[in-house]
Order: structure tokens, then C-alpha cells, then sequence
């Protein structure tokens, strides 16, 4: 007889499990439940259909050869069968059959399986503040969420909207409403930075500043305190700073799991709400398996369990039930944080830890930043990407990059190459030595990815100290009362003149690079020297030349002015 | 008393020793001989300087911020004297010194060294062929033929080129005199394809295709025979098929170590000429190092050892020495062949084997060609990126990737991940769960290539049976002789329309991919079908679908029309 399996969920993993499973087993019985009438998404293109880039919701759920995936397609093309508008309520385990509900007629009915997958998903974390609930306050927490924002804003009916969570859907949600409707939008995040825990601060300040370029209105270490109308209707969100008009508010501060299924039915779920599963994907209930934004998946660097709610993730722990359902005996890894987003006329991404997660996971953790170009000097399209790599001191591993640069895919490219190492367990030496696809037009002969890992190699060794960007800012903004210190600015005299002119010459002391060897005892030896340059690059060697010289009261600034340049920040001199 | 640290060769590998261990011995007294006036050149972006995308040789040898790489520049900076224009003519083993003579006064002299390092790197293989000495006759062994080339050029005084070797330089040469020259444009390659060893058939058939639709003829599986002149300049190449008219000839069949002066101081030289160093980069006398196109490096696949000339195995490899040369006892991984180019609107690169050379090597191996997209297919610079991904059936070891895309660093993301996987000895299934980054503007949920590893894993566990490119055109050229095949097409009815129309509904069967479980019994079951799709992605789906129903007779097209329509074949339909 044939396998009866049904899949709870039809967003992302659920269809994907149901068609791997089809493939293997093509006699098996499939069937997907979903209490939504749309199924099988791109959750994640909510933000470009919103912006107008798609205009039609259904391209979302399109294949990349024009046809929609609803419950004809998946009949006919995949033989899958599909109860949509279908609420599961309850899963009686001893008898093997899920009760389910048609949401259209109430009508109720027992599905019964040999074998259960759940991809149940998550939803939209709430904010417990008043006015939530206001008429006008959006969680994306599904196609007809975005579909009815779309809606106000084509109206007319908005025109100043507050995001409040600063990770990448707030963010870009937030360039969907200024850049194709020119609305005036604000980020409120009550953390210090953008995207929090997954880039370091420097990687956000870029981010924000960007944002800030582009019209966004940013508020950091702001945290919503009431959202307020008028006849029910969304007129503003309060903070303890200000009060943000509103006609639109878009709350996107995170998701949790939805287990309460799982929970109700018995199956073991971590105290966080994740289903717990094995490494095959399997429940408590060997008879049932869960993947997706509902489960709780391993992190390959830290070995911690908890949410990792992402559709790249969903798609593969789908192939891998497909695959246990079919008596392949799959087992997935698990995950280490990939991640990338445009923002504007920008990209930013990262892979693994940042620092700050690093540390607090316990690693013996350093991190080097760098801003080399991205292909050759000489070619029309080269930028500067800043790179940020994360490492163990002690085992050397490679534990995270982060990326900024122009749109495109460069950043991409070292974030997968680093996201291999990672995954494989590999060192700075490895990425040092990776072999990264060379021509002119594409990269840098040595890489920025092979040159950011000997950086680190010289930090590791201990052949290299940093003053951190944070720390150069304090230094910055309290000048005046710091007479111990002294920038040693080794970039050209054209560049660093307007710094001369606004610090003063034993302040901000310019001697160019290609003189220090000749010229370095003009260089205070009363005064810690903060050595600046474009990339970080020409003051290592230098920084290694003084201390042979010994001038070794001096710190390199990481990634030099071709980071700070980035930062926006309020004390550059104009020129 | 300090180190003497003698490099003879300073363009890549020399330089980039110098500039590492006077970084970690600033003691050391570190010399560069070579008897080129120009050093520390970007020998790679010759084709852009030819091309005048960059304008001044100069730019070649400039830093990222804008400093000429010159003698000057390394004493100043670096602290590294440079001898140019002065060449190594013997080593001294016994007493550790170089003898050189200066070019331009003939005087020699004697440098002693504690320690050597031989960067003599690399010359361009010469033709065997009468003419090759001609006025007009040019191999790319270094800046000055860059100059001469670009004046000729620039002075009107060509109009017709000829370019021996389909490699990457020669094929970067050919965009360099077509693109913005508009020059005529042939090249010449011996081997049945362009880019021979270095990517499979169907691939280098893609390649062609685009240089011949910019306006360069392509002759392959085609020899110089001669190279003839009038009054000692050049006039034309002759081939057995045909004589073709030159102003001008570029000649870029491969290159070979320079080794003789490690060979007649007595270090030990592989029978092809490369000087062999242990994976410290050390030679057969301890004191004497080398790096660079002059060494031989072993493969990490194949564990073969041979030439490996690029600049980016260089650069890393002189690090090494720098490293060994100061004590820390950095080991060289090898190489595993990486490499990416420029063609007109197309960029085409790999990474590893390709199927033939795996094959040779003794691998079982075998290989899935994809053609999915680079990004969400919603997004508007969305664009289909073939992959071929070589593997080892036994052992499921990532062997090889080759892609092929628009110009841009899509296809550079693919192939850096996979190069990390191979490096770090990764299988197909760590290929499929590798996580990278995504956001619509960047990839798709699951990757292109994480798809391809899964059509990889389909075909190592036997659920997928293929027919090849090549099998599949040369069904297509002796159509009508071969009554027992039949194109199964499931792509839309008004895509097949024209194929079904030119060779019979009988011959090129139409069903859409959605309608085949509903009308599979159509199909003719006395011939063996081939069944097409855009991608190879469908196919694959309704491959296992016949075989369920007892229609096994079929064969998949991997990569689908996708590719095929990027081969240029005669045989395509007008619509």
C-alpha cells in the first residue's frame, strides 16, 4: 500500500519536502496542509513586491518558468496533493491521523498518515507596547500582510511610515517605502546598532550611515514605549525620545516558532518553542518529522541549539526530510548564519559569528578589518570592500566574515568562500592559501578574502596592534583632553592636509608612507601614535618598521580611512 | 650581523617575498635583481592596457594608491634595493653568491647571500613553425611587447590579427583588438576547443559562441603551419584549411619554467623544467628558495606535480617563502587550479578538473551541467548561470566546477565556494548543504549551487540518467536517420511550436511538464526519449515520473535548452 505522508505547512520546507518525497517515492501519497489560501512563497521577496521592483504578488509564488504554484500546479506538475484554507488542530499520535478544519465550511475531517511532517513555520514576535493592535500596524507575517500594505501606499493613504526593528526586513522594508514611494521612513531599534548580533558595529554604522544618505531616518538605542491613534487609526509611535508621526507602522522585531501543534500533541519542544529534532530531522515522534523556522537546528560553530528562521535553510532541511522519509538516511549538519541584503545602492552580508558573539559564546576571538579593492586597481568597476574576519586565537579556526560594498556580487563571493571554509572547519591558513578565481576584471591577484586572512595571521602572531575603530572615535570626539595620543597620518599630503590644518602638525602628524623610513625621527616619542592610512595595509608595515626602529608606542587603525570615511561622522574636515 | 637576502626575478613572486620577510625581519638586507628595466608589473591586465582600458603601462605597476612600483618606490618604502636591468648569470652554491652583470654598463659583480630566492619565473612556449621571428610576431612574455603591440595598434598601421592559442590570454588579446580597436580578429587553437584542460567541451562551446557573435573568428581542431611576411614583416598565418592575412601576431601557446640558471648551479629540476622545491618552497640546497611560474607545485587533487603560472598562486606563494626565509615554517597546501576571465559580455572561469582531465587522472568520475539563476527570478538583473560540477561517483568528492554567466561576479560567488570545498577535500553533499548567503538580490532560496550538487547526488545514487550535450548534437545533426529517438519537450506550447512544426509531432513530442501525469500514455513507447526542458531541473522530475509508470526509456538533457541555446547551433528554428 502506499505511503500516506501528510506535511503541515506550505510555505517553504513543506513544499519542498513534499516534492523531494514525491521524487523519491513517486507511489507515495502527499499531502499539504495550510491554513492560508497562498502557499509556496517567497517570504523573502515580501520586501520587493512592497517597493513595486515585483508587481504582482503572484510572481512570488511563481517558478522561474512563469507558472503559479498553487494547489493545480502542485496536483498536476508534482502530484502533490494540497488542503489550502485548511487549519490542522490536532494531531492524535496513537491513531497516526491529523484532525483538520476547512476554514471555508468548518467542515472537519481526520487525515490519516504513516508518516507526519511538520513545517509549521513561525510568526512575527509582538511588541508588548499599546496600540499594536491599531488599525495601520503591520508584522509581515504573510503574503496578504504585504499585499494590504502595498495597497495603503499605492492609495496615497501614506506618507510617513515607522519601522520599528532594525534587522534586514525592517531594513528593507524601510528602502521599499522611501526609494520607490518616496515616503518618509524611520527605523527605530532598541538595540545600539543595525542588525544586531549578526555584524559587528562598525559593519552597521556603514549600513546606517548609508541609510541615513538615502533619506532613512535611523534611531538606535530607541525602543518604541507606545504606538497611538486617533478613531482607532495609527497616527504615531512614541519613544523616550520623540514622538514619530505615523500612518503606517511596521513591527519586524523577530520571529518565534510555531510549535503549539507539536506542543499539544506531546512531541518534545525546547523551552525557547522549538520543535527539538534529531540530526535526521526526526521528532521525539519517530513517525514524525519537522523542518523549517519551526525547528530547533544546531549551530555548527557554538553546538547550540535554538531558531534559525531562514528560506535558504528551509529549502535544504526540506531536501533532507524528503530524504529520511524515503529511507535515505540524510543528516544535516547544521547551520552556521549566512546571511546578505541590499540596502539601496549597497550590500552588506555576513557568515558565522561576530565578534561580539564570538566572545560571548567563549571563544578565545579577534577580529581584523580591512578595505582592499575588490578587483584590480586599474579596472573601471573596482570598490572598496570592507571585510571583517573573525577568528579563534587559539585553534586559529575561521569563526565569521561580514562584508560592505557597492550592489553586486563581490561581497557574496567572499562571504560563500568564507562560509565554505566555516563549514569545513577551516583556518585562517586555509583561507589564506583558498584559491580564489583570479582575473582582473574579477578580484585582486592576492584576493581581499587571502589578503584580510594574512592580516589576521599577523594579528594572531602577534605582529600587528590595533586601536579599534570604536576606541579611534572616542579619540576623536574627545580630542583636545587627549595629549597623550597623536595620529600619524602616512596617506598623501593632498589627503591629509585639511587634518593638519583642523588638529595642528604635532596633533595630526603627516609624513607619507614612502618617507617614514627616512624621516621617522620627526615622530613624537612622547605620544601613543595612531597610524592612518587608506586600507589599514601601509600601516602595518609601518607600524612593524617603528617598532624596529623603536617607536613602538603606536597603534594601526583597522581598516583605515576608507572604513571611517564610511561611518559618517561629524568631525571630518571639509575640504 | 644582518641576514642577505638575495631574489632574482621582480615582477610577482619576487617582489612579494621581498616586501613579506623585510616585514618580518626589518634587519634582513633584502636585494631584487632583474634584468628587466620594469618590475612589479600586473602582467595580467596586459590584455586591458592593449585594450586601453588602462591607459599607461604605468597603471600596471602602481600600487591601489596610486604609486609607481619602482625602483625608487621599493627602496623608500620598503627598504628593498632593487638591481633592474641587471641580470643573474651564475650561482655560486659553495661561496652563497650570485654573480650579475648590468646591462647597461656590462660591469659584474659579485652578491653574496645567507639565503636565495629564485622567482626567475616564466617564457612563452615558442612555435615550431617557420615565420615565427617575423616583424609583426608577438608572445605576451612581458611589459615592453605590451608597449610595442599597443603602438603598433595606436599608429593605424593593423587591421587584421591573428591569435595563436585559445587559452585565456590569447582569447583576452582577441576582446583586447576586436572590442575597442575594431580590429580583425582570428584565433587559432590546435586542441578541439578553446580553453582545452581547463573547462569541458559545452563550456568552451558557450565561449566560442559569444566571441564569434562579437565579431572574432574562432578556428579549432586547427594549426599554424606558417607564418609568412613580405620584406620581413608580417603578412599571414597558413593553416591546412586556410591562409589568413595578419598585420599582426600574437602567439600565446603556453609557457615554460625558466630554470636554467637553478639547473647549471645544480638544484634539482623536474624533467619538464621546473625547479622542485619541498612544501616549504625550499630547492634541494636549503639556502636556496624559489616561487612563482619557475617552480613546480603540486596539484592537491590529483597530487601531481607540475607548472602552475598565475599571478595569484605567485603572490601567495611568495609569502610562504618570506614566512620560511624568517622562521615561521609555513607549509604550501598546492594548488588546485582556479582561474575566471573577461569575455566581451560573458565571464566563464572553474575551479578543479574538468570531466575529461578527471577522467584522465584515473578519478571515476562524472559530471551535471545546471542552468538555473543567479538570482531570484523576480529580481530584474536575474540571469541564468550555467554550472558543471565534476565528481568522483565513489568517494562523492568535489573534483571540479566550471560556470558560465554574464558578466558580473555571479559566477565568481559559485566557483570561490567551490574552490574552498575542494581545497578542504569536500564532498557533494557538503557542496549541497554549504550555506550560502542569501537575499533575492543575490541567489536563490536554495543556490545554484547547492541545486547542482543535489542533480550531482541524483546522479552519483543512480536516479538520473543523462544524455550529453555532445551526444544530444550529434543526434540532432543526423536527425532523421535515427528513427528510434524522440525529443519528449515539456516546455510551453508556444516554445516548442517551431521544433514541432520543423520535425514532426511524432519526432519532437509536445507535453507540458504540468499535463505529462495526465497524459504520459501519449507517449511513444518504441523509442528511447530524450527529454527537454530549460533546465535540466523538470526533466529530471519527469525522468522518475516515466520510469514509475514503465516508461524507462529516457534519457535527461542536463542543463536543457538553457545551454544549448548558447552553443550556437545551425539547426535552431526561426520563430
Amino acid at each position: 500500500m502506499a505511503q500516506k505522508i501528510v506535511i503541515i505547512g506550505g510555505v517553504a520546507a513543506g513544499p519542498k519536502t513534499a516534492c523531494r518525497v514525491k521524487r523519491l517515492m513517486p507511489d507515495a501519497e502527499v499531502a499539504i496542509v495550510d491554513q492560508d489560501s497562498l502557499i509556496s512563497y517567497g517570504g523573502c521577496g515580501i520586501p520587493y513586491f512592497v517597493s513595486g521592483d515585483v508587481s504582482d504578488e503572484k510572481e512570488l509564488r511563481n517558478t522561474s518558468f512563469h507558472m503559479t504554484r498553487d494547489e493545480a500546479f502542485f496536483l498536476k506538475a508534482k502530484g502533490v496533493k494540497t488542503l489550502t484554507r485548511t487549519k490542522a488542530l490536532a494531531i492524535d499520535r496513537k491513531n497516526k491521523s491529523v484532525q483538520v478544519e476547512n476554514l471555508a465550511t468548518g467542515a472537519k475531517e481526520s487525515l490519516p498518515y504513516d508518516k507526519l511532517v511538520l513545517a509549521t513555520g513561525s510568526k512575527p514576535n509582538l511588541l508588548p507596547i499599546p496600540g499594536a493592535d491599531l488599525d495601520g500596524v503591520f508584522t509581515i507575517s504573510d503574503l496578504h500582510k504585504a499585499v494590504a500594505i502595498k495597497e495603503r501606499v499605492a492609495k496615497g493613504e501614506v506618507g510617513k511610515v515607522v519601522v520599528i526593528g532594525g534587522g534586514a526586513i525592517g531594513i528593507e522594508m524601510a528602502e521599499a517605502f522611501t526609494d520607490l514611494w518616496g515616503l518618509a521612513t524611520t527605523i527605530l531599534e532598541f538595540m545600539p546598532q543595525l542588525l544586531p548580533r549578526l555584524v559587528d558595529w562598525d559593519f552597521a554604522r556603514m549600513l546606517e550611515t548609508h541609510l541615513k544618505e538615502k533619506g532613512v531616518a535611523v534611531f538606535t538605542s530607541e525602543s518604541a514605549t507606545a504606538i497611538e491613534g486617533e478613531n482607532g487609526k495609527v497616527k504615531r509611535v512614541v519613544t523616550a525620545q520623540r514622538t514619530l508621526e505615523a500612518d503606517l507602522v511596521v513591527i519586524s522585531v523577530g520571529v518565534r516558532a510555531r510549535s503549539e501543534l507539536a506542543q499539544a500533541a506531546g512531541l518534545l519542544v525546547s523551552p525557547q518553542g522549538n520543535i527539538v529534532v534529531n540530526d535526521r530531522l526526526q521528532t521525539s515522534d519517530p513517525d514524525i518529522y519537522a523542518a523549517g523556522d519551526c525547528i530547533e537546528v544546531k549551530n555548527i560553530l557554538t553546538g547550540k541549539k535554538g531558531i534559525a528562521p531562514m528560506g535558504s535553510l528551509a529549502n535544504k532541511e526540506g531536501r533532507i526530510v524528503g530524504d529520511n522519509l524515503a529511507g535515505i538516511p540524510t543528516v544535516y549538519k547544521g547551520w552556521i548564519g549566512s546571511f546578505t541584503m541590499k540596502a539601496f545602492e549597497r550590500c552588506i552580508g555576513a557568515t558565522g559569528l561576530a565578534l561580539d558573539a564570538a566572545l560571548a559564546e567563549g571563544f578565545d576571538a579577534a577580529a581584523v578589518t580591512t578595505a582592499q579593492s575588490d578587483r584590480a586597481h586599474f579596472f573601471p568597476t573596482q570598490a572598496v570592500i570592507p571585510l571583517r574576519l573573525v577568528f579563534d586565537k587559539k585553534t586559529r579556526k575561521v569563526l565569521g566574515m561580514q562584508g560592505f560594498g557597492p550592489m553586486g556580487d563581490a561581497v557574496l563571493a567572499r562571504l560563500d568562500a568564507a562560509a565554505a571554509v566555516i563549514m569545513q572547519g577551516g583556518t585562517i591558513d586555509d583561507l589564506s592559501q583558498l584559491e580564489m578565481a583570479y582575473a582582473p576584471p574579477f578580484a585582486t591577484a592576492l584576493d581581499a578574502l587571502n589578503a584580510t586572512a594574512n592580516v589576521a595571521d599577523n594579528l594572531a602572531a602577534g605582529r600587528l596592534r590595533y586601536v579599534s575603530v570604536k576606541e579611534f572615535l572616542d579619540w576623536m570626539d574627545d580630542f583636545a583632553s587627549r595629549p597623550d595620543w597623536a595620529a600619524l597620518d602616512i596617506r598623501h599630503p593632498n589627503e591629509t592636509k585639511v587634518f593638519v590644518e583642523k588638529y595642528g602638525a604635532g596633533k595630526w602628524v603627516s609624513v607619507p608612507y614612502v618617507d617614514i623610513r627616512s624621516r621617522y625621527q620627526e615622530l613624537p616619542r612622547d605620544k601613543t601614535m595612531l597610524i592612518i592610512c587608506d586600507a589599514g595595509t601601509r600601516s602595518s608595515e609601518i607600524q612593524i618598521f617603528l617598532d624596529s626602529v623603536g617607536l613602538g608606542n603606536n597603534l594601526v587603525l583597522g581598516g583605515g580611512f576608507n572604513v571611517i570615511r564610511r561611518l559618517g561622522v561629524a568631525w571630518w574636515p571639509q575640504s
